[in-house]
């Protein structure tokens, strides 16, 4: 014992108990260091005037006497205890050991934090053989009062008296029993136990306690308490908690206090109640306290859903239903919403009550903020901004900005029953409901004929691309949350369960199964019917009823705040003008990232590409671009026609070639026919540009070093795009991005490439227009040595995906084999591609940006990763420095949202570093 | 012009020209800044009394007065020119512009360091109509004299006058003047044109002239050199001078000084001649004056090989052979004995330097630090010890490491005749002579037949282990200098010559074929024999005659000056105990990485270690790693009774798992058959384990992660070996090595694991056993939080294989397909998996150290990746606060030279750095 003092060390000279309930408190809720945490709030909502149960709170002083003591009470501790069990006595109208009326107490450790491994709750304390009795009587239930009688033994022994599982079994002795108990009376549910088989349970396990430590179970109520207020005493220094607080650096001296309350109960008469209510309604916010409750239950009675619920308000009675609380009792509904209003105005948000009516009185048991659905969310925030409640800068730091993704997607009816059959990885909000399909090109045939379709895929790959967009949904056995699948899914607003591993896929039989515990193989073919949710990842049969998103009317108002909060500008990934279009009514301010790789799967250009990819010289390749240079010119048209006046950055072809090739034969026998060459001379050129590790290997950059062409008629496309509609008029800003840069002169060597293009171009057309060109900084080494890299680039944009892959040497597309065993273990807090590693990747991006800018002070930063997307990602980019996050257009609400909060988040802890 | 100055600024001063030559010098070494390099060097060598044709040298300054005034000469100067004339004419003998002797001069620039885009020289001014036909007879060569007149008129007409390529043809004048007289007289060679021929081109060159620029050509030999000398000045601010500077940042007013030289010529009769001595022998480093010359003959003759040369000394002349010039020149060969005796004891180091003899005169035209054989490097330098010359620590210095290779592996005779057909990457050194074989089965059968083989792949895999092993030498089409290939062939120190791209290997007809320019395609088949050079990456035909490696008498005094020099422990690479024994001989002072799994391919093994793989569960798994675990425990007993009293670091299993599976339908199938199931379920499991990118996937620490009882069983096996050891009385000091850490909690993990099974097996063997556990540190994401990691690391072993691959983001097995065009375009100055990339990789180690040792003071860095045997990158580790490298056993002795000579340039640095 590290703490323990001489014995003769000076006892409590202080106030040792402190009294709470009936209207008043001895303590305030700031005196969580004498009190604990518990002890303190009970005693603060005792001076706001709600009704809680009335208690005492044992002072942590008292805890470091007792260890100082070697572990004995201070003297003059008994007569407080003494003076506060009769404050109870007196405040609830009961007894302590009193045969009729008996008052029952819990009593619970409390130290300054909440600390998991001391001791649990001991409840119904004061129950004995006389007072079961009288609790029997008065509930009018022998079963509830000797349930509560064989619970109270059980949890006293296992807790105060410290009864151990039997050393060979391990079991717990009175689970033992219970079991044994159960299958002497061929039953398999406890609650089908009679009051005489609880009756007996009690003396058996009294017996078990004998047995195993010699000593009799405490009948005194005195002795029972003294014995629990000693455990919480003792378990301040069990070893568990001597753990805990030594993982948390928390001092042995900080001590626990002793909570000891009145229990009260909902279930002894018709003037009883238990129930719960809302101060606002959980899922539209509407201001009026909502929820419901039971006359004589207890709260496991509303849960168990046993008996239909009544509700609080008057207004919310269905007609033909059970009265309301207001209706029935007019006086406790009365209390009940006084003390509501007390509470919301006090802790200044949506309460959650949990609320017992015993005889007559309204105790309220708990509060704490509400749970609430992101319309909730919003409007709450806002309505109290309206009732000077809060300001501004509270209600936006008060969103959770990922729920806003239930306001923007369509969901599934909550009341609706499901068959869910598997599980994977939500990857993309929304839901889904359609027949299962399991190529790309029967998506296209089923819903070209007006059927809804689920794509159902091992995994996918750009070749899928037009079949993902005319799918309702994507559902791929392999890959996690920066699969191909998710990333085109979530930039397509589209929803989509990845890396479901339980889907046993076959495409001959175009069918997949699930093996179920206790069901069987579940089988589902081609055209059956799922439903999918992208954001619990759930994989269900049948049709499961939708939900169109709606937008509440506050939405705007508090986006405003947001936008007038926040310093980091939200831009959008997009690819196509509809994607573009669609980022600017979300709010985006730009597009951070347009990948030109996608244009290039499009039916009428991937021939000219492919032919391009198999031409054996440049001359080849230069007669194929020459075919793709005006597509790509409509499609940086298309853009930045849509983003006019806003910049959009571009990226350069970033993948490897052979992504562009077919690998099915048939497809390959196709393109062997429509480009005039052999099969086997696209076979071979496709096993001449295979690669055992793509993502390591020949693409971004490095495909400009060796085929500079590419770049050049990209760079060509982009000019000519800029210059003709500058030419109409259109404010164009075009940001040329290369992607993949590790080494400054490749960076130095390419931008020369695409600066005299574009000179080139204004030349030609005689229109100035303003360009820029940066890089994607997304290796380790860009990091490294980005003071040399910043003297070729404009902006750098942190592409965080490929930096998590090579940071950690981790691909996304083979992580889903361990990431989830590393994040079950508690290896890592989060996958790391959905939410930046602060230590690892973090830090490379801070020694990047910090050495770009001591080359280029005025150096742009940006991301444009999934990250830019994360709340907690772009708190980072917002602490780190950036200029702008960009994300997948559906996200872009929530970018705002979040970097409105790193901002606010951010000021108090600049005064704090003071 | 930034230098311009004001016209009336001080005129010149101080002396503007020194005469050299003669046995004296008006200068010294010392005075570059103001004569340039070379001025400097000339005037040195004349004060050593060393016979350089006479000259002078126009200072630095009088450049700088003449952009000063406007780019006019300063007074005085033309004086001083015409003394440095006379006193060329004086020291040759003959006059400038005399009709029957005439002199003629070179003209050079001379900055304070070598500038490339400065002037180019002139040669042979002096020559006209007159002084040509006066040469003509001298030499009694009227070709040789017209030649040197034609070329004279070309070298000025582009250099002095600055006669420009046509516009529109882009051709020089003057060559297709050549051309078309070649065309007319119907030759190929410029030797084939007469003197008749030579004439008539001195005449249309001048035309040439005349037409371009509207002037005629200046006969006056005075005109000529005062146009020569405004030429060098002028040059000074040329657009490449400047660019050039600018880019190193040498200012401008550092000025050019010019020089002006005698020609000398070896071929204008009897008493001359041309020749090259070194001062010791260059393959054997014996001390004798060691060359060949040729008389009355010119530099090119003695190149061209139509004449034999004659040796220098009589101890080199061959029975029946030429005369040698101590016999021929007695007095000459005096002289030159003196002369190279001067300049070695001058210069400390054996010399290459070239002569000529006109007309009975020796004169030195050039020295340099020769260039040598290892075996010379290491005899010269400790001769020159013995000497006297230069101490010890100058010995170490002076070796290049990498020429120790000769040293240590069979070589080609240079002197026989070869078919090279391709050429790939030297990737593994030494030199091999075999019968192509395709496979390692059959390199297998046919070695154990007796037949040397060639295994020629596309590229190699671990299962390709033991051919490789029983082969003379590896060929792979693909892989760079890390590939599999090259990694396994230098740990095994056996000749391998990798991707080789030319290679078209046709596995089915058992052949491979090279197209070859002008030849056709040459097709090699199964069975035929082919050499490889594993030094050079030559590919030829047929059986090369080898020479076996003799070490010098003088090797081990050499190292163990450099052993008792350096700081940094060199290590090996060894996975066998064979390995071992050889790094013990070659001086490893412990194994830095043994490789776990290229023991899992053995034969005897490889099965069992399948079936752990397709087991369904831990249950299965651990069956089969019990019968893995005897195995490794003799495997491990080996190597540490090897290594007895050093340390050995043994990586736990680090290969993604399918690496060990069948991948051929035959092969497949023979494993089915010994493991009892259907090939299909094989099949399905390789399916099951494929990866996107391995590289990336689950391995190293990951498959502890998921797979426990591997590194279990692993442990065991170390600890069982070395209790045993212990107990016969065996020092043994094994470190246990967790690969492919990223994240803290995988390594607290796996060490927590690792502790305990260690601690177990001491338990039960009652034998106590130091040992370590650390991590190697490969992912930039483990530089980053390597104060976290080294909580629970005992050492660091950077892997910078891995480490480089994630930092750059580049696959070592792809990047065959580019990082060659980086090479060769210069975006990277050598593969960066060759020498360590210090801005990058290096600046992540860096960190990595910095943060390991915040930690844990005492940690203990190494480096084990293929760098470690680097000289460049064995100077990073020294200067980083390595404590030791390992390398493959070859190479060894240079990483212990190498470690040496970082100690000895790290010292002058670290003194500089006051």
């Amino acid at each position: 014992m590290t703490t323990a003092a001489p014995k003769d060390s000076p006892a409590v000279a202080n106030k040792q108990v402190y009294l709470f309930g009936d209207g008043a408190a001895e303590a305030d809720g700031m005196m969580k260091e004498l009190l604990g945490g518990k002890g303190a709030g009970l005693a603060e909502m005792s001076r706001l005037g709600i009704p809680v149960p009335p208690g005492f709170t044992i002072t942590t002083e008292v805890c470091n006497t007792f260890y100082a003591l070697g572990r004995q009470y201070p003297d003059g501790l008994e007569a407080r205890v003494r003076e506060g069990i009769a404050h109870i006595e007196r405040a609830v109208g009961a007894g302590f050991g009193d045969a009729t009326n008996p008052l029952l107490v819990s009593v619970r450790s409390g130290a300054r934090v909440s600390m998991p491994g001391m001791m649990d709750t001991v409840l119904n304390l004061g129950l004995n053989d006389v007072t079961a009795e009288g609790l029997a009587e008065r509930s009018g239930s022998g079963r509830f009062a000797y349930d509560s009688y064989r619970r109270f033994v059980q949890m006293y022994g296992d807790v105060v008296l410290g009864v151990k599982p039997d050393s060979d079994t391990e079991h717990d002795p009175f689970e033992v029993l219970l079991d044994a108990k159960k299958a002497a009376r061929g039953v398999k549910l406890d609650t089908e136990l009679t009051e005489a088989d609880l009756r007996e349970l009690v003396v058996e396990y009294k017996g078990a306690i004998r047995d195993r430590l010699g000593i009799e179970f405490p009948d005194d109520p005195w002795q029972q308490l003294w014995g629990a207020i000693g455990a919480v005493f003792n378990s301040w220094e069990n070893p568990r908690a001597i753990a805990y607080r030594s993982m948390y650096g928390y001092p042995s001296n900080w001590g626990t206090a002793v909570n000891v309350q009145a229990m009260v109960f909902g279930n002894l008469g018709e003037d009883c109640a238990t129930g719960v209510a809302f101060t606002r309604h959980p899922a539209t916010g509407d201001r009026h306290l909502y929820g419901e409750f039971l006359l004589n239950a207890q709260g496991e009675d509303v849960v168990a859903g046993i008996r239909t619920p009544q509700p609080i308000g008057k207004v919310d009675r269905v007609p033909g239903g059970p009265a309301s609380l207001e209706e029935t009792m007019p006086v406790v509904h009365g209390e009940l919403v006084e003390a509501c209003d007390r509470l919301e105005a006090h802790f200044r948000d949506m309460q959650d009550i949990e609320f017992t009516v015993q005889q007559g009185r309204l105790w309220i048991l708990q509060t704490r903020s509400g749970k609430r659905t992101g319309r909730a969310m919003v409007k709450v925030a806002v309505d109290l901004v309206d009732e000077h409640m809060i300001d501004e800068r509270e209600a936006v730091l008060r969103q959770e900005p990922e729920k806003l993704d239930e306001l923007l997607h369509q969901t599934f009816d909550r009341a609706a029953q499901t068959d869910v059959i598997a599980k994977g990885l939500g990857a993309s909000p929304g839901a889904a409901v359609g027949k299962v399909v399991f190529t790309a090109d029967e998506a296209a045939q089923w819903a070209e004929r007006g059927e809804d379709v689920v794509l159902v895929r091992i995994e996918t790959s750009p070749e899928d691309i037009v079949g993902m967009r005319v799918s309702r949904g994507i559902l791929t056995a392999r890959g996690g949350s920066t699969s191909h699948a998710a990333v085109v899914a979530r930039g397509m607003g589209k929803c989509c369960v990845a890396g479901c591993g339980a889907l046993e896929i076959d495409y001959q039989r175009q069918q997949f199964s699930v093996q179920i515990e206790g069901r069987g193989r579940v089988l589902v073919k081609q055209g059956d019917t799922i439903s999918i949710d992208g954001t619990t990842g759930e994989v269900m049969l049948g049709s499961v009823a939708l939900v169109d998103p709606v937008l509440p009317a506050e939405y705007e108002r508090l986006m405003s705040w947001a936008d007038g909060t926040r310093r980091l500008k939200v831009r959008a990934n997009a690819d196509t003008p509809g994607d573009a279009v669609l980022a600017r009514q979300f709010g985006a301010e730009g597009i951070g990232l347009c990948r030109t790789e996608h244009m290039f799967f499009g039916e009428d250009r991937i021939l000219a590409v492919r032919e391009m990819i198999l031409a054996e010289d440049e001359a080849g390749r230069r007669a194929a671009l020459a075919r793709i240079l005006p597509m790509q010119r409509d499609d940086f048209t298309g853009i930045l026609r849509a983003m006019a006046g806003l910049p959009v950055t571009i990226r350069l072809l970033d993948p490897p070639l052979h992504e562009f090739l077919p690998q099915r034969p048939d497809e390959i026998a196709l393109v062997a026919a429509a480009l005039d060459v052999s099969p086997s001379d696209i076979e071979r050129r496709v096993q001449a540009l295979h690669e055992f590790n793509p993502m390591l290997g020949h693409r971004g950059v490095r495909l400009a070093i060796t085929f500079p062409e590419i770049y050049e008629v990209q760079a060509r496309a982009i000019l000519e795009a800029a210059c003709a509609l500058k030419a109409e008029g259109v404010d164009v800003i075009p940001e040329i991005m290369i992607p993949l840069v590790g080494i400054e002169e490749e960076l130095a060597q390419v931008r020369t490439l695409v600066v005299a293009t574009a000179e080139g171009v204004i030349a030609e057309r005689g229109t100035a227009v303003e360009y820029t060109v940066g890089t994607m900084i997304e290796l380790p080494r860009a990091c490294m040595v980005a003071d040399s890299i910043a003297k070729h680039a404009d902006f750098f944009s942190f592409g965080t995906n490929d930096l998590t892959q090579t940071t950690f040497g981790l691909s996304r597309d083979d992580a889903s084999r361990f990431l989830p065993a590393y994040v079950e273990q508690g290896l890592l807090s989060r996958d790391p591609f959905q939410e930046l590693d602060r230590d690892g990747v973090g830090g490379l991006i801070r020694i990047g940006i910090e050495k770009g800018r001591s080359t280029r002070a005025n150096l742009k930063v940006g991301i444009c990763g999934e990250h830019g997307g994360d709340p907690s990602s772009i708190e980072f980019c917002h602490d780190a420095g950036f200029d702008y996050v960009s994300c997948s257009p559906y996200r872009v609400p929530i970018a705002r949202l979040a970097a409105a909060q790193a901002k606010l988040a951010g000021t108090p802890a600049m005064m704090r570093a003071d």
